[in-house]
């Protein structure tokens, strides 16, 4: 049954992270300073940097070696040889490049934009340049942050870590679920009926996508800082999935 | 400056929408219905469906007749042969197909399975069977949507039609914006800074696919019929564009 009323609430206030700091502390900290007192049902879209920068997964760039494809291939796309290095250590497959665009299938399945390694919003190290990769396992940090607040909350709050993607046909980045947990990351439909008693045509739905994208519109994406997004409302009869359900294996992708 | 909260309420008690139907008279009466009071910069998202129905949108499967390419498609498809052909007729080009599957480019340049034709939620006419198209010009009727209710209520209300699209590297449909006017449905980011300062590396954001595919977490997509819901606390300054933006040319999709 979904919502009557969904409610989005942006989770002010919380500090910048830095490797080695207990995401599941400040969450519960967040919760605190904005004074929301979680419940179970509700979702918490968490943004990647943030989990990403707490389990450390900064790379300087002036420690990389870029291989001769690695270099190649940022000469064609007008790239620094060292990020493109870093990109390939993190990719199964280049998908697509063009000057100023790479797009590659990430070792988790993921396809999207150097393999989800930017520079913006990171402090520089000091004398070089450091990127951040995404969490190695997203969907276990999702899960150990849903048994955290458990523990320290008494509630079972699902959790989405988000990012944005950008899309194969239509302009604009869009927020996705890169990791999911205590929640349906996929719903199956098949066999619900529709408004007339028929079977559904349109099988399955992105649930934690959506919820991923509606999280996008709280926080931004500029120098507004609100990597937390507390959401209440949802309903869900389905079983829970992670996020790796969302990824289309590459044999059946729309383009083979 | 994005929201600090973010409601999204479901419209209950909608009609069932008829050819010939007022949409600005029925979407009226809906937020009277559900005693909700909109003001400027709220958002209503509406379902694709009930515009194709006020519009008429419907064709008769049994008036179609196939031509030769679409019998032999629709035969390797395994689909209806008069079905195929409307979906062609409905199409620039068949983009991708396999048995059970037929994703074209719709004549409106969107990269959609069966060019958003179904069968699912639509009462069958006397002795046959009818499809709906979409829409002739979804950001046109967006945009008489937003003029009526902003004669028949004195408020800016911003407009989208939604629909749901599946995805080439993802599982399961998210809401995505067909239509959309007095918003913007593409943000340009380019030039803002981002929490140190630097420009952003993500240059646009899909803000009325966003939207949509929040408002497909209250619209369900099976049995429960919540064919608008409106959406308060949303911020923009970006200057609005209709959902036409968020296509992007075929000549820069990320397969050429």
């Amino acid at each position: 049954m979904p919502a009557t009323q969904l409610t989005l609430t942006a989770l002010r206030g919380i500090k910048l992270v830095e490797p080695g700091d207990d995401l599941g502390s400040i969450t519960v900290d967040a919760f605190t300073a904005n004074a929301l007192a979680p419940e179970d049902g509700d979702v918490l879209v968490v943004a990647q940097k943030i989990v990403s920068k707490a389990e450390g997964r900064y790379v300087d760039l002036a420690t990389v070696s870029p291989s001769d494809q690695a270099i190649a291939l940022a000469r064609s796309l007008d790239k620094d040889p060292q990020f493109v290095q870093v990109v390939l250590s993190e990719a199964r497959r280049v998908v697509r490049h063009r000057p100023g665009l790479l797009i590659v299938e990430h070792r988790l399945g993921f396809v999207m934009a150097n393999a989800g390694i930017d520079h913006s919003n990171l402090p520089s190290a000091e004398g070089g340049e450091r990127v951040l990769l995404l969490p190695k396992d997203p969907d276990g940090s999702a899960r150990r942050l849903h048994e955290h607040l458990a523990g320290a909350l008494g509630a079972k709050i699902g959790i989405v870590i988000s990012d944005s993607f950008g899309r194969a046909w239509r302009k604009g980045t869009v927020g996705i679920a890169l990791g999911a947990a205590g929640l349906p990351a996929l719903i199956d439909m098949r066999g619900r009926p529709d408004l007339f008693g028929r079977a559904l045509q349109v099988t399955e739905t992105g649930f934690a996508d959506e919820i991923a994208a509606a999280a996008g519109l709280v926080m931004g994406q500029a120098d507004e800082a609100v990597p937390m997004v507390l959401v209440r409302g949802l309903g869900w009869s389905a079983p829970e999935l992670p996020a790796a359900a969302l990824v289309r294996p590459a044999e059946h992708d729309l383009f083979r």
